[in-house]
């Protein structure tokens, strides 16, 4: 039976492997896990606006860009009904199953992959097992297509498990560009939940290792200001210009020299920066995109503030104005003690786990933490669970792979915890 | 006859007009201006490697980019002939009459156009009267056009005279990316020259307004400049980064801050700027597009020595590399009284003429500097002549025409200047 | 007779030359300056607060400073009327002569001195002609001793002549500062003005030479900025500092970085800084004494709206304020050419005049100009006259010495072009 | 007896308190040392240049500095032979128990006061008690009179006890700049030391409070900066001026931007600045005063080499020069948590004792990390103590001072974990 279920298991992941969405446009993904959902049989099943909250999402893309992937799904082979329930970005799904008296138990993955080309070598297991990303130029090189099959995983052994109480499965949208935790956490699905697990595959450990709660999220605000000032010809009248790309270079130096804090890390990046028109003109409009974290949600804060002071300042003293949009948001969340320990101990009685870590830095960001913050809020516990798995190349590289034996490794670690709360 | 010769002057202009073409790509125009130089009947004729100094030639486009425009311009009629000789760029025309003892006088005439969209109103006559550009996203809006079209008109004018003495009308290809005057004067057709005329339509001042001798050139050097660093998680591994947008940020602010010069007036402008890929990496790349300026050629020296020490010191203060090249480049250059006085002498007697001003600024820069600069070297003297136009729209607008009016004006005046100087 | 004129020149030029006293604190001199004027006899003679408005005046040293220096005077022999009149930095006179019906001419010169150690050495005729300073550490080193001894030499002449009106001479306190021009400006006196000569010695024209119109005067405003934060240990706790060295260095560096202008020169410098008390300490209070000057008024201003912004901006980007005053300013001006012309006439026939110019450039700042400025809103003309002198050090430098036969020269050309006004 | 020995402790620490000497010039405060030492009796007794190594001291004054407090303690009756063995500023002592077989164990307490003014108010003991500074302007004001002290009572003490071993106690000089430690250490005293326990009185914590291993030193290095340029004026000749203004501000700006550290906190500082003589003037010297720290010794090391780079390369930019030099450096440490253990379980015992942490992090630097990273690196162990003490003011404040209860409890704690060493 093992055997079957991980034949089965493999199968879902190399068809959502062959087919990565990026954020807000995982229709076909949708469709495939809804499909799935139907076949475990589940006792409630939400899709489109009744997963997540509209106004709380980030970092949508604009209608043209979800039609076309929306077209491709249906070319692809998607269900009409799942389509049409997500029009506009409105993908993910949200299963729950109800088994008496019991805790309510969540466990949260997530599914968009990456803009990343996939590897077309020999070396790379889904190119030459021909389950490589038919959508070129885009990659699950994050894991998120093993991710969401253990979802489906874990799903199917609650199910058939003595597990009691209320068991809620997310599979959350958008979680690469840190804007889909939010919309999630505020549709309140979560707010009933007495424990939230979250997981995550990789992140440098071998199979068979776990990590029972994931601490080191550092909180995060990816931001995109646009300077706008006004051009002017550069030899003739350079000073009847006012200019965005000089705000935009004073921004940026000052922003790097936001005073470090005595309270814990914090972090601050330019990554993007475009303006001007021509050699000799005066730049008239500029963009950053940009992005402050902290080792906890206030220290992410106090950068935020910071550089949003840092920012203006830099437009008003070069004559500009400043738009500043933030794209993407997370807190920083830590894992509770008690609940991860149920998680360690569980590992211990799981074929295939050969090594079990307490806790372990994650050194970014992750939006799950707007699910534990949110679920802590509310009374509950929460924990991150990591999920080695061999994996050639790194996260966000284009030779990523996990090795499939960990997806077998992760439900049974996963579900037996679960098992183990309702006791 | 005089009608004639306008009307012959309008058509060519008008052809030129419906077929502008950026520089390094005047494939078509300089076919349409042989054929012309054979109808008019010249001594020598040289096109193609024979009219430049190949490895003085700046900012020339890619392969793909130069045959893209040959063949567009094969499709539109040019002379297979003419883009043979011109292919890989080697666009323009030198023309030589030869009438007996006197002395050695030439005239240049730009060719190029620029990357801009024409408007298409009832208020802008090429689109009304059917001669609007027919390279969607380029237009004559400087009028080089009108410029080739008298540099043809004189050239038949002085034929037709009792100029005695040689005359040579070069039609110098672009101009507008200051990349073309350094490679006509390092070819050495020059060189001989005793008296240099130059000369451009409009600046602002109306048909009927001739320019004996326009100073106030501005010195001039273009670069591009390429921060290089190293990419890294700016959440993890922030340190591991070396910032090509800091060393880009720094290099910018710090190019503005060159000090200001107690010899004149001086310029920079970073112009065009781009880094970075993803908001979370720490940049490892990023461009600059900028120039300095000069009311002289030390000036701008100077301020290109400062601006080279600028860029390599941000650099290397980020642990960046930096390879800077030199896009355009262009001296600063004065306008002989002399042979200003002959314009302006001679601009008296021709009909039309209702305004001579002996000099005024041209407040910009102009790749003729180079060629004004050889010939005073070599002994001879030159001088920049401006030929008022009346002109709807500004210089390098979308609504940028000329009063065709002025084209026997500009002719009138140029060769009657140029037969005085065999007297 | 001319050899007594000539031997009392000298003699009140060495007498102000040995007691140099800075800006607002010309006690002694003015104290001198009084004794001549009654020698000679004048209509009416304004002393104390009857010279300037008060308000106006700007660079005012603090009581102690100025009580010090009253204190040395009168133990150096000044007056008790004049020091009394003089008390609180009100120093400087304005004598009339009132000659019947004619113009309002007026001569203004200043008579303030520098902070710079006075050359002690052979080849400094001071020194070893016994007339150097004994302010140590004060020093006329700009010719202001001669300055006042040709207004002298100018009155008495004037009274002595046939000119017919009126003739007011200034004595101007602390041109050096920029501080003494605007508040004798306001005071009204040169209200009715109808010429006025401001005069220079020196400015690198040997003895024999005069400018009959300096111009090129670039306005100027200096200021003192103060950057307030808030201190806070720099390794226990960075971000709790507001740090008021981070506002002042990005103030200086968007200082120089501030545009140039197409309409003409424009300066700007950061001269003096001060920040900081402890390697460890976060800044929490720093100082910036800078200028920004202009080709025209204007110019001027406009810098120093944007040098306004610019630090208002800094310090609102680092979280501290600035408090930033004017110390010091002053308009451009332009000499009349009319004006100008009589006293280039007038030079021509005095004995010694070996080289006249028209005009010739200041490149540097005088408060002169705000009479100038003032006495042509009124309707009046006005010249700023260049006397030249051979002078071994430079301006402003220990060495810096007069050649007493340009006294003469001065007293003869200024007298002559005032008796020619009233012709 | 115990009263008797308070007794002597407390009078010791006032004696020393009222006599307060910076880094280098303790040289009343080592005659002192040197009179207890004696009276107490000791095995071997290093002073003056047998002490440190004179080639590894840091931040020592000039000659002058130095005799000035020289002369100063001979008044006060400083003994002459101490005196005369500490010319040069070779202050400090170090003390040798030989006791028989055992280990080599050393204490390390430092004895240098700061330039802070002390309180003069009713609250201050130091004042109303009659111990307050006699030297105006200095201040044990983080009560290395205290540490002092305690080194002498546990010399005592441990002179006293069954300890079996050899015994060192150094008086180290010059903490406050972090410029004696490294000194200490390069002597080799230390060298075959098996445990080295230092101690500091208070840090926030009470009095019976003791933190047996202190963790959480910063590295760090102090630096100055001398950027040299070329003064010019500002007016006239903006550019023929090398601004070292322009360097410094670019310097500032850059040092507080290097990138954050993915391994661990770290910290920079411009502390103190200073640059130019006035405003018209564009500035040829600018200094800076700076420090950068680390979470670890590699930390500080990587921020030290940034930080040159930034400097030498904003000199650069500019055209100008920079000297840096080190001003004093100390690397982090960590302390053996066997030896920490000790120390915790003979706090156990002593009486007055009321709290016992294991660790806690000191978040500053301090220079006994030299001793101790030089002992472990020999193979011995390390650690520092925190004993707690009522503190009226922080640390480095006008009213700090400590509760002298105290000094016993540091004693008896200390001397009881050494005398535990043996067995």
């Amino acid at each position: 039976m093992n055997e079957a279920r991980q034949e089965r298991l493999r199968s879902v992941r190399r068809d959502l492997h062959s087919y990565p969405e990026p954020a807000w446009r995982e229709f076909y993904t949708t469709s495939r896990i809804v499909d799935e959902l139907e076949r475990i049989g589940v006792d409630q099943l939400y899709t489109g606006r009744d997963v997540v909250d509209g106004n709380a999402r980030m970092a949508v893309p604009d209608d043209d860009e979800l039609e076309d992937w929306q077209r491709k799904a249906r070319e692809a082979g998607a269900r009409g009904d799942v389509l049409e329930g997500a029009a506009g970005g409105f993908t993910g799904a949200l299963a729950v199953l109800e088994q008496g008296k019991g805790p309510t138990v969540a466990l949260r993955v997530d599914i968009d992959a990456l803009p990343i080309t996939e590897a077309d070598s020999v070396a790379h297991a889904p190119s030459t097992e021909g389950f490589r990303s038919t959508n070129e130029g885009y990659m699950h090189a994050c894991g998120h297509d093993a991710h969401a099959t253990i979802g489906l995983g874990v799903l199917e052994a609650v199910k058939k498990s003595d597990f009691r109480g209320t068991f809620k499965v997310v599979f959350q949208p958008a979680e690469e560009v840190i804007g889909g935790g939010k919309a999630v956490g505020e549709s309140g699905h979560l707010d009933d939940v007495d424990h939230l697990l979250a997981i995550h595959i990789g992140l440098d450990h071998p199979t068979g290792e776990i990590v029972a709660g994931v601490g080191g999220f550092l909180a995060v605000r990816q931001f995109e200001a646009t300077f706008s000032g006004e051009t002017a010809h550069a030899g003739g009248h350079p000073a009847q210009g006012r200019d965005a790309v000089q705000a935009l270079a004073t921004a940026v130096q000052n922003l790097h020299a936001i005073r470090r804090h005595g309270d814990g890390a914090t972090r601050v990046n330019a990554g993007v920066v475009e303006g001007g028109t021509a050699t000799n003109i005066v730049p008239g409009e500029a963009t950053l995109e940009g992005e402050v974290r902290g080792e906890t949600t206030p220290l992410k804060e106090c950068m935020s503030e910071r550089a949003d002071t840092v920012m203006s300042s830099a437009a008003e003293m070069h004559d500009c104005e400043v738009a500043i949009e933030t794209t993407a948001e997370a807190p920083s969340a830590v894992s509770d003690d008690a609940l991860a320990d149920v998680v360690y101990d569980a590992a211990d009685s799981v074929s295939g786990v050969t090594s079990r870590l307490r806790t372990d830095d994650l050194g970014g960001s992750e939006d799950a933490t707007y699910l534990m913050d949110r679920v802590q809020d509310h009374g509950g516990t929460a924990t991150f669970v990591g999920i080695g798995t061999d994996h050639p190349g790194g996260h966000h590289t284009p030779t990523f792979d996990v090795d499939e034996d960990s997806l077998t490794i992760g439900v049974d670690v996963v579900s037996e915890a679960i098992r183990q709360l309702s006791k």
